[in-house]
């Protein structure tokens, strides 16, 4: 029976190797992560997947917090004339952006966008707060909605609103500000890989990929379980092009007045569905227990005689792993089987399964399965919670080998144009090669094969002598790295 | 010197006595708690106010979780059709409903108000997903950001845009659901005892007063320092008022269909509001020390001869505290003087202040002064971990034993109008009478006096036999209490 059970339960997920984007869907869908709604492209982010944004959230923000940023907050609205000062950043966000043009019966003067980023409101308020070196280093982070009406939106990937952290820095010096751009860069890094058991590539985007109004846009980008990429976190150096318009000004210790140089840094609920799309097998969903909303899930196996005895035993592992700070979910649902329950919690990523029936019981033991491998094993009742505690750690940093060892298996070297075709059509990844720097051979190679230059990875510096364009055949500027991205 | 400084400092702050209202901007703009925006009524939070925010919020949301709530995120759109659904709903707030019209340069076809709160989206989503009992209860809450426009605004008290949560549950029984608005209620009453040392009375509004659409609105009512009431949370029993337009229907245990029963609830940074007013006094914030964002803060006495011993000691002490989870501050700016410091930090409420000298290191001690009383006492550096511990629990208890007091002192029972005008104009504070619960007799004492109900305390019970109404004389339906209030 439990084998029929399962049969059935996998059937309600859309194949992973037919259809990645189905299957995605389904899982978001059917883990009760989020849900759409009535307005277009906007989603509802049920409490298990709210759980989920708030653990990865919090672990981020203490990363943050730990490099000597502090949380604020500012408007959600944007009057246009703030908007429509730096001029490549209000061309990059106006034609996505919603206009408040009145309240209730009345007019405004001014219309008022939501904010797509805070970038303009917030140069606007440092102007007012910044007069002397001494007001510097300006580190502030904001954790706030935004929203972008983007055509084609997808759950947690590109939806119309966001959940996301921006952070805002001012600097007395452009080596400072610099800095502070790859140190949130390594930030992201680290949190990816420590939490998320994500392993990114930092690299620097092109010219035709950056913030719409910074001097360099750097990026963290991930391998999903397609072979397509995903960026997964921004961080800009804006130089003073902000600075500038805005008027952000201090007197520096020459008492000579300077403007300011910035940075700008975010990752999204997007982060979401990079954990889904590069942890998530064919049964569903794969949490590192990090920042999973339930760590260890209790199953009890009832039958009528024994049920009492189950269910006490089964309440006092859920008592004992809580008291050790374990995130413990002890499922009594009458109205399901044993089989459907290991199916349901297998879909929703759970990294730790306990099973205690009757026979265990006289066995004085329980059942332990881990999602991110097959099998399980039995363990003394005594022994449970230890087991359980290192099982979570070998299970995060299992997660994380297997992440790696999978970017490593589809990251290719290419040296002919063919070979690239050839290797993005049929084993997809990341494609590294020779690029010649210019934005027509990235366009180029865009139209004809819709993959993108990713980044230009920092650890790979510059390219090796002789390297050539991998399209185009002239010397190569840079390495990069070129895939199909969402 | 100190002595003038102090003097200078204190200038900075208008009068508490002569105008709270300016004293209250003061701080709030003083302390850096918060800012004026462009936007009309708009306020930025400061990385000290929101640091402030966030630890009353998760110390509310702790409270939250630990009764079974999770929270989720809801869309920041509402449809029109929404909004009108229910009809006293949106008439309460059709007018402060900023209208979003076009996206870039296209008209949406409908229009999308942005949440004043969030009980038409919610519902409407919630009749997708409850079908039958088992879905029941829903326990969801969420953070978010909310906007009314509102005609008269004041920081933290009164924005148009603000931060909030909105608890939104439904219930398979009109008593599970009256015992929910009850049971937040009385999360919100001990979160504010306990987490800010405001004592709040709980009761229930009256008719003029109550949410728009539920059946009952409950609130907490706090005193604030001028005499003045703010109500700083509520809880609504919603009844069947949003389930039947929403249709949010489900398969009772018996096979039949009926509709839920609903409640929501919520607090706002308004709380910040409050703290500010119920616990300042004239040298600006008092912080109690479970929220506050700097605990102890550390001020060395430099001179040049001892400075590098004073500032290696000082560092020393922050270490020992930050090891014992204190939130602590070394204030090292070498461009203030120590009695900038201490008034600077007195200002913006710190419980401890801990002074390092030359002097007090020779006798290997520190001196230990407190925000909620005056005066500073020396004690031994190796004690000074554990004094600090302690301290900051008495200071815990002492503001709440205050407020307390307060409240008593500043609660008056009347018996005639005249006395009732006298109270309200010289005393001010809660005065509590008896009410014929009429709408005509509420209206005709506030615009006569400019006092509301503030509730029907639930600790009161039925009205003492023979008791009359203040105004009208006639016989009390109810004893509640009056106040002017923000």
């Amino acid at each position: 029976m439990a084998k029929g059970k399962k049969k059935a339960f996998e059937g309600a997920l859309a194949s992973r190797a037919e259809s990645f984007s189905d299957w995605y869907v389904d899982v978001v869908r059917k883990a009760e992560l989020a849900d759409y709604s009535d307005i277009r492209g906007c989603m509802i982010i049920r409490p298990y997947g709210y759980t989920l944004w708030e653990n990865v959230r919090d672990a981020l923000d203490r990363r943050i917090k730990a490099t000597g940023h502090l949380n604020a907050y500012f408007p959600l609205f944007i009057p246009e004339s703030y908007l429509t000062k730096e001029a490549e950043h209000v061309e990059g966000f106006a034609p996505e952006v919603p206009w408040v043009t009145h309240v209730g019966e009345e007019k405004l003067e001014e219309r008022l966008a939501i904010r797509p980023t805070s970038e303009t409101i917030i140069c606007a308020t440092y102007a007012k707060w910044i007069q002397s070196y001494r007001d510097l280093p300006v580190l502030i982070n904001q954790w706030a909605n935004v929203v972008r009406w983007e055509k084609r939106t997808r759950l947690f990937l590109r939806t119309t609103e966001f959940l996301w952290q921006e952070g805002h820095t001012c600097h007395r010096t452009r080596e400072e500000a610099v800095e502070e751009t790859l140190k949130m860069l390594r930030v992201y890094h680290d949190f990816l890989r420590e939490e998320l058991a994500i392993p990114p590539v930092m690299g620097l985007k092109s010219e035709s990929e950056k913030f719409a109004g910074a001097v360099d846009t750097y990026c963290v980008e991930a391998l999903m379980g397609d072979g397509w990429a995903l960026q997964v976190g921004t961080s800009h150096f804006l130089g003073q092009n902000f600075a500038k318009p805005f008027g952000i000004k201090f007197l520096d210790k020459d008492n000579v007045e300077r403007y300011v140089w910035q940075t700008s840094w975010g990752v999204s609920t997007r982060l979401i569905g990079a954990l889904i799309m590069a942890q998530g097998d064919d049964a569903g969903l794969r949490l590192p227990p990090r920042v999973a909303p339930i760590q260890v899930v209790i199953i009890p196996i009832i039958f009528d005689a024994t049920k009492e005895q189950v269910l006490a035993e089964a309440g006092r592992v859920r008592d004992t792993l809580e008291k050790a700070g374990v995130r413990v979910r002890l499922d009594d649902r009458d109205w399901h089987s044993p089989g459907f329950k290991f199916h349901d919690w297998e879909l929703r990523g759970v990294p730790v399964r306990v099973e205690i029936g009757p026979r265990d019981l006289e066995k004085g033991q329980a059942m332990l399965g881990r999602r991110d491998e097959r099998g399980k094993q039995p363990v003394a009742l005594e022994k449970l919670p230890g087991r359980v505690a290192e099982l979570l750690d070998e299970i995060q940093a299992n997660m994380l080998r297997q992440a790696e060892q999978y970017r490593a298996d589809n990251t290719t070297d290419v040296a002919t144009w063919d070979e690239f075709k050839e290797v993005l059509e049929n084993k997809k990844g990341f494609i590294r090669c020779g690029w010649d720097g210019t934005a027509e051979t990235e366009a180029l190679i865009k139209e004809e094969t819709k993959a993108t230059v990713r980044c230009i990875p920092l650890e790979d510096g510059d390219p090796p002598p002789g390297l050539k364009d991998i399209r185009s055949g002239q010397p190569a500027k840079h390495q990069a790295l070129f895939a199909r991205a969402y």
